[in-house]
């Protein structure tokens, strides 16, 4: 039953040699690995104005423009950088692969922190940013706006869960609608201005100026607007999933990616200047440009709307598609719980997958569905990666002084040292507003990680043998121990007997006496058995049962002799409705629980089945 | 940890032949019992007056002393009712036993279900009533009403956990404190106006009169008011737990019960029309008198609310005394699950307090503290048992016809035809109020606990032994089939291979290959071991490992020849922090489950300690 609907939702089960089938082209690939850093323009714009018009009103437009250029400016040096770790990293893995192997353990494991946070909140926000787009064109729907991301969220997991090459498909088509409905909204809008010299008209008043532009503000605003750099180290970190020449393809995807941002960020920015937009309304900025570029309840207006809510939907796909990875990559050096290493039936990731489903939605549900109080938290996370990849490779460069390693170890070098910089801007103007959550948690996953590794390190040492594999087999004759627990002599205690006596010559059958009528009665019956175990019997006035049979069998356990072993039988009743459960008495689990944790007992589990 | 924990909260364990010694004399068995009768007085006037004066105005005042008549009419037929049935049914139950052993099984379990749900509701509605209480005294307090209620009925949990005898010295002092202080207020108040002349000051006004005393009306109020008689039958059913003679010293706390009743109900319902109380306020019509008589502030008042505070949570202790010894009776015959026929290691029946604990909280959760809402829900629970055993005991006379039968008939018949009479006066007025959810209840009980009874009947069909006990035993020797799974050769499958060994001859290690590469190692290392066991290899493309090995049982499993079984050595970590549960696979819970459904395989359990 179950099966079936597994197999309806996610698709055949997929054998393990399938999977180099499940890679993906440039062409396929771009839209999957980019649409985060894409669709990221349509709420960066935003932010910046958002901290820009309360205190500069008009004059924030000019200021816009030179934010928007210094934004630029770091895109590209950020996209050189990266280039090198393509180069270098064919695995993918990122900032944590470049930081571990070129840092050191620590310095990885805060990357990996980082970027696991930056892809929980990238679902978030931008489902959460995507339901805006939805309810700025459909204003009747805007209480439902958390419940749409978390439906949304649902939906982008069964995508997932169907596995790699389906979802490229299926999210592919709507990234390239928008990109092109985009551009062409940039140009109409410009044409309008520039060409045929139309005054647009302003949809909301702007605020009067309250002060000037400090640097302060300037780094705030230039904070706020970095959020349209995130999504570019998805490219690096994706690269196993390209299809052969890998890296080559990666490169191609990664630069034109740039290109794309650069286009739609510089475009929608440039606009929102010669449209007056105004940020924190009901509509956001975007829509507020398509309206004044198309005209309120055009075709292109919905058509911009239903592409940007599409796009930043399946930007939180980036995130289905790289963290599972990332966390496999961690899993593979037991820094996570191994079951987030395996690949399930459609050869996804599939529990970090659902995992990723279950704490994204959370967080939407916490933030009520607002983008902006988890934009706050965003960018720090992605900044830090950032820094610690493109210091990896300066200490990688600087380390090898191998052929141009000058002029590499200054690409990463001034990468690092301006990510850096922005790390710092983010963490100290975002810090109160919500950059410090994402502070606290990265030392906690990290140590989490760490006490992760430590117990399968340790468990590993435990196993491991380490003397000759035959010298560990016991083969002299040994005396064998059985204990049989009985309280009533029926038939699923006969079935455990006949099992016990074919287990070895010493048995015991153990009674505790809570009601000396009972016993009697069981002696008798238990005489005309016949066989050749003794019946031990005990009283508990204190009616405690499993206390008593514990306590015996750890006195036993005491006088075990080298290699000896006492085997406990137990019956177990199987039952089918699971309401039955309740009715029989669940102490025998508990009681299971301790004797296992006595060395040289084993348990052994006789089933029987009601209605036999 | 725990055990400490446990015993500073309820004491040391008890023996079983300490159970005679917790048994009640008739000074300390009175309040036990009669604490829910006696404290019913605290909400029936109020509840009798709250129908009244919104219709009849000041004229309510005249209709009530007539009400107030007809229901002590109605508790001395009950009374006599119930002396006969102590006479005949020492072992206690009450309706339960007196039904299904004179009506038939299906009246019993109406009857039972009606008690269950009727000591539910009595916590629940006693215990909102004395915080009610209490926040008339203090104002203050008024939000906090459920919190109040809920954080009483966890005290009165502990208390019964202790112990039946610990309970009653606990509970014992403050019921009499109540009835010494209300008998004071009746005398004072009596006093006052009659011998001193005095003419009390109203506190609140008396709306007009709508309307006119009608049929309907009068029926409505006496409804409300016949919850002054709930909580009689707690003594019948506790008969077990008096001290020698039982059934006498029942009989007297009986009539001693009828008469402060009596005493309290009757001078309540007189004080409130002599002093014009208003029902329905912030504070309670018992707090009004007091204030009337004895002055705002004063001592005396303050006592009053207090010991009535007191006596209405601690009627909520009937509840707990009488509950948990039906469960136990129902458990012995089969109706509820086992569990709740155990004693505890005080020997009260822990598990039915602590379920009654948990529903009764959640009651007082859903009703907010409210008393009038749950009081709409009580007494038809209490008047059709009071119906079905007044009913059981006329048919046990008419069918014996021994003795006076004539003579106890007709006082059962009587009692039978008024309670009866009552039940549907009760139904029908309350039964839009809330009556229909008990109505609802009481079928899915009986029908639950005729499903419960089923399912231990068949159970217990099926592990009765009809032949003789010697043929069951196996004793002819029989080959037996061993299977220990392996994914990798280590210390922990060298434990549980070691254990195999010693278990049969005819041992197959088994392997799911998911990588040639491990495979084709384990294959090598499994080769040095040198032992007779044979190494079974299968492929699982499709990485369902745990199916395959399932899938291998099954099919051994149907070859069986007769009295043979299939034995499977598993290995289990054992793990001392819980969270390290988590980073192992738990797939081989279910394994085990399915497997365990299979008849003829028992598992091995070979515990391997972490840390060994």
């Amino acid at each position: 039953m179950f099966k079936k609907i597994q197999s309806l939702l996610i698709g055949k089960a997929l054998k393990t040699n399938e999977l180099a089938e499940e890679k993906f082209s440039v062409l396929w690939g771009l839209p999957i690995l980019s649409s985060d850093a894409i669709s990221s323009v349509a709420y960066a714009s935003e932010e910046i104005l958002l901290v820009l018009i309360p205190i500069l009103g008009m004059r924030a437009y000019g200021s816009m423009i030179e934010i928007a250029i210094a934004i630029t400016v770091l895109l590209g040096i950020i996209v050189f950088s990266y280039r090198q770790i393509i180069d270098n990293f064919p695995h993918g893995g990122g900032s944590y692969i470049v930081a571990s192997e070129n840092i050191g353990k620590l310095p990885g494991l805060v990357a990996a922190s980082s970027l696991i946070i930056d892809y929980l909140l990238t679902v978030a926000v931008s489902t959460c940013a995507g339901a805006a787009a939805i309810t700025s064109a459909i204003p009747a729907l805007l209480p439902y706006q958390p419940l749409i991301a978390i439906f949304v969220i649902g939906l982008i997991t069964l995508g997932n869960l169907r596995g790699i090459r389906d979802s490229s498909k299926l999210f592919g088509i709507p990234t390239y609608l928008f990109i092109l409905s985009i551009i062409i909204m940039i140009v109409t809008g410009v044409f309008k201005v520039l060409v045929l010299k139309e005054t647009p008209e302003q949809l909301y008043v702007v605020p009067q100026a309250a002060g000037d532009l400090t640097l302060l503000l300037f780094l705030k605003a230039f904070s706020s607007g970095c959020t349209a750099l995130t999504g570019i180290e998805a490219v690096s970190d994706g690269i196993p999933n390209f299809k052969n020449p890998a890296q080559k393809n990666a490169k191609i995807v990664l630069g034109t990616l740039a290109c794309i941002v650069f286009t739609i960020f510089g475009g929608i920015s440039y606009l929102s200047t010669m449209y007056k937009a105004v940020p924190g309304q009901d509509i956001t900025v975007i829509a507020q440009i398509a309206i004044q570029v198309f005209g309120q309840n055009s075709l292109m207006f919905f058509i911009v709307q239903a592409t940007t809510a599409i796009i930043l939907t399946l930007a939180a796909n980036t995130a289905f598609s790289d963290l599972p990875l990332l966390l496999s990559i961690l899993a593979k050096d037991g820094y996570v719980p191994r079951q987030l290493g395996k690949r399930g039936t459609r050869l996804s990731f599939s529990n970090g997958i659902v995992l990723l489903f279950l704490v994204s939605s959370l967080l939407v549900y916490i933030a009520d569905g607002s983008t902006h109080m988890l934009l706050s938290l965003y960018a720090v996370g992605v900044f830090i990666s950032f820094t610690l990849s493109q210091f990896g490779m300066f200490r990688k460069w600087t380390k090898s002084k191998e052929g141009h390693w000058r002029h590499k170890a200054f690409i990463n070098g001034l990468g690092a040292a301006v990510t850096a910089a922005t790390c710092i801007i983010i963490g100290v103007e975002k810090f109160k507003h919500g950059a410090w959550i994402v502070l606290v948690c990265i030392p906690i996953l990290v140590t989490g990680m760490l006490r992760v590794r430590r117990h399968y390190t340790k468990v590993r040492e435990n196993l491991k043998i380490e003397t000759g594999l035959e010298s560990l087999i016991v083969r002299e004759a040994i005396t064998k121990h059985v204990i049989v627990p009985v309280q009533t002599i029926n038939k699923s205690f006969i079935k455990s007997l006949n099992c016990a006596l074919t287990l070895g010559e010493n048995i015991e059958v153990y009674h505790v006496s809570t009601d000396e009528e009972v016993t009697k009665k069981l002696i008798e019956k238990y005489n005309k058995l016949g066989i050749a175990a003794q019946l031990v019997i005990e009283n508990a006035p204190y009616r405690n049962v499993n206390e008593k049979l514990l306590a015996y069998v750890e006195e036993k356990h005491k006088q075990l002799k080298k290699h000896e072993v006492i085997t406990i039988v137990m019956p177990q009743f199987i039952i089918h409705k699971w309401w039955h459960q309740t009715l029989h008495n669940q102490t025998s689990i508990l009681l299971r629980r301790s004797i296992l944790k006595m060395r040289n007992v084993v348990i052994v589990t006789v089933p029987y089945i009601i209605n036999e």
